[in-house]
């Protein structure tokens, strides 16, 4: 296999997130097997009409079908075709210049921005994302809760959704959501009051805010926060796509919180995701006559949801994994940040280490342009903190609370 | 051991009533091993002066100790001798006079009226229950649910206890509660508004109105259901025989229902008593704001109550051994009464029979009055009706559903 530049692999990712729809099962197969350039040239050949499926899968050998028979492949490239030829490279390219005008960025697997938590959907996992806003993903969702609900929310669960996010907010914890009307709109504003990050996963492009009526919150959400999509830059919400965008909701956040949800609520969608994930779900209570209220009374009745009444009920149920650096109860923006403490060259350290892959302490020196002996002495400062850890196979990053 | 006629039994348990506290197990210890009336003679005996507890026990050879320390035994037969002699004894008998003139009756066990569940209590079963009022227990406590909660409840709890009794009435099936002020008095309220049997458990006598501002409430429990206390009449209510009654609450009922619950309501108390029985407990939710709400809550959350939210949810957790006879939806004033179908004779023969103990139908024969052919075509008939079934030792009398 060649290697690919960074480059050729983010254009590959970006005209396949055109190609594809978001939570493509076989999509997600080729790129894993044979890397996303690979992948892109195969659908793109057969949509120039330069060879047809069976022709390009030739060069697949076992790979492809290890995961999915023959025929289920061939039939997904047929159909990634028609979106696929040169037309496509240029609009991938407008996509990429477009997101670089708007501020944002496209984070793909590998990058030191991304969520790995999104991993565990497995096949289901996104390509990449496109991003705005000022705060890293990995960073942000290092301790994450997800507020969704009721788009026709009640007073009472409006209430409940903001002060859960406020109180959610004040711990470090970000507050992850939908950007709709009702719980959603409430849970990201309180958090924005708290001057903490929130993010918005939207079902249409990120240069797209919908609902338009809620463009304000929006702004203020890139101020402090992130809006992510799956979805290309200028495509619009599509039902199916709502759905899909919560299982990226259910799998960023470690507990997804139903604050209110009726009968049939997309909320109730997102909880799905989470347990399939084994993620936690939580709801809250509500008056027994609320029609608002009826679907997350059904979760925890069913035992698929945990009740919680209040953020520290949420917290209880969060994933203590994480190593708890700081347990004042101060808000978020007094709370002391590890990364302002550092020098610069434990910064540039620590930009050269990993969560994921432990390194030794040559390569960290030669990735960060340090001595062996500066990029020892930094690793030292970066244990100390919290931030990095030695293991038997070398050093990673240590995800940290906000 | 001498066979004594119901009358000395009566006298002995309506004796040892005032004698013991609610709940003592030494108390039903002694009862279960020797009788009522020999344990009400030795404690007579002691209280009496006439001979030591020690004296008193040695006639008691093995069977006492089996169960607890000669020395437990001892001390608790002086406790209980404080209370006994010659003017128990007739104290006692003003108790049973006292009952007869209110037209009420002390059930024992062994008695056709005699609610079986409670035997689940083992020790803490009580050794009689004074009653007042037109219902049968046995047959009201067939199919029913208890619905508790705080005296000092919000009109949300108050409408949810009161849609909830309502309903389950129409479903026939026996609300029970403790007729305080608040989430009891409302339960109780709607079965009788529903024209349905309800029971009260009192702390105190069951001539004793409390709270008195509840007096009328009490009346009209009277005329469709039952007053039941296993504190002599004349005795007033104390903390403790509040809390010791919340046991026979929780044991007369298939579910424990609690609608509204403070962080240290009473209701809870039921609820601990009804999951040491392995009874079901639910609880309603509320809002997260509502300090009535924050016990029900809890237990959910602590996964010791389901949530429910209207009667469907509460009948589909209780037990469904009891075999169903109806299972229209009209309400229960309009329900066929299977017993009312009944010849004399088939009455009768439902008389004779028990719902723990088989009997051969010789024996049936004898207690009814009949002839063997008679009491075969009876029992028939009563099989026909769900009301008897016949087992591999015998014929038993079946619960069934109002």
């Amino acid at each position: 296999m060649t290697v690919n530049t960074n480059e050729e692999v983010r254009a590959a990712i970006a005209s396949l997130l055109r190609i594809g729809e978001p939570g493509d099962g076989l999509l997600k197969r080729l790129v894993d097997d044979i890397g996303p350039v690979a992948a892109h040239t195969i659908v793109t050949v057969v949509g120039r009409g330069e060879a047809t499926a069976d022709e390009a899968m030739a060069g697949l050998n076992s790979t492809g079908a290890e995961a999915a028979t023959h025929g289920q492949m061939r039939e997904a490239i047929e159909r990634w075709a028609v979106r696929a030829g040169d037309e496509d490279v240029a609009v991938a390219g407008r996509d990429l210049d477009k997101i670089a005008r708007l501020g944002g960025r496209l984070v793909i697997p590998g990058d030191e921005e991304w969520p790995s938590m999104l991993d565990d959907l497995g096949p289901a996992a996104p390509l990449g994302l496109w991003v705005r806003g000022t705060v890293s993903l990995t960073r942000a969702l290092s301790r994450a809760v997800a507020v969704v609900g009721a788009r026709a929310a009640s007073n009472y669960g409006t209430k409940c959704a903001s002060d859960l996010a406020w109180d959610l907010a004040a711990h470090g914890i970000t507050v992850v959501s939908g950007g709709a009307f009702g719980i959603d709109a409430a849970a990201h504003r309180a958090a924005i009051a708290r001057e903490a990050p929130t993010i918005a996963f939207m079902a249409g492009g990120v240069d797209r805010f919908y609902p338009a009526a809620n463009a304000d919150l929006f702004e203020q959400i890139l101020a402090t926060g992130a809006i992510v999509s799956e979805t290309a830059p200028g495509m619009t919400p599509m039902r199916h796509r709502f759905l899909l965008r919560n299982r990226l909701i259910a799998a960023s956040a470690q507990v997804s919180v139903i604050v209110e949800a009726g009968w049939r609520s997309g909320a109730l969608n997102t909880a799905r995701h989470a347990l399939e994930l084994s993620r936690q779900v939580a709801a809250f209570p509500g008056s027994v006559y609320s029609a608002s209220s009826t679907g997350a009374h059904r979760l925890v009745r069913e035992h698929e949801a945990e009740l919680v009444t209040c953020s520290d009920d949420v917290i209880a149920l969060m994933d203590d994994h994480a190593p708890a650096l700081f347990d004042t109860d101060s808000g978020a923006s007094q709370r002391p940040d590890p990364l302002e403490d550092l020098g610069e060259r434990e910064k540039i350290c620590l930009n050269a280490l990993t969560v994921s892959k432990p390194l030794d302490v040559g390569t960290i020196a030669s990735r960060a342009g340090l001595t062996i002996t500066g990029a020892l002495s930094s690793l030292t400062v970066l244990d100390l903190a919290g931030l990095a850890e030695r293991r038997d196979t070398g050093w990673v990053k240590l995800r940290v609370r906000r």
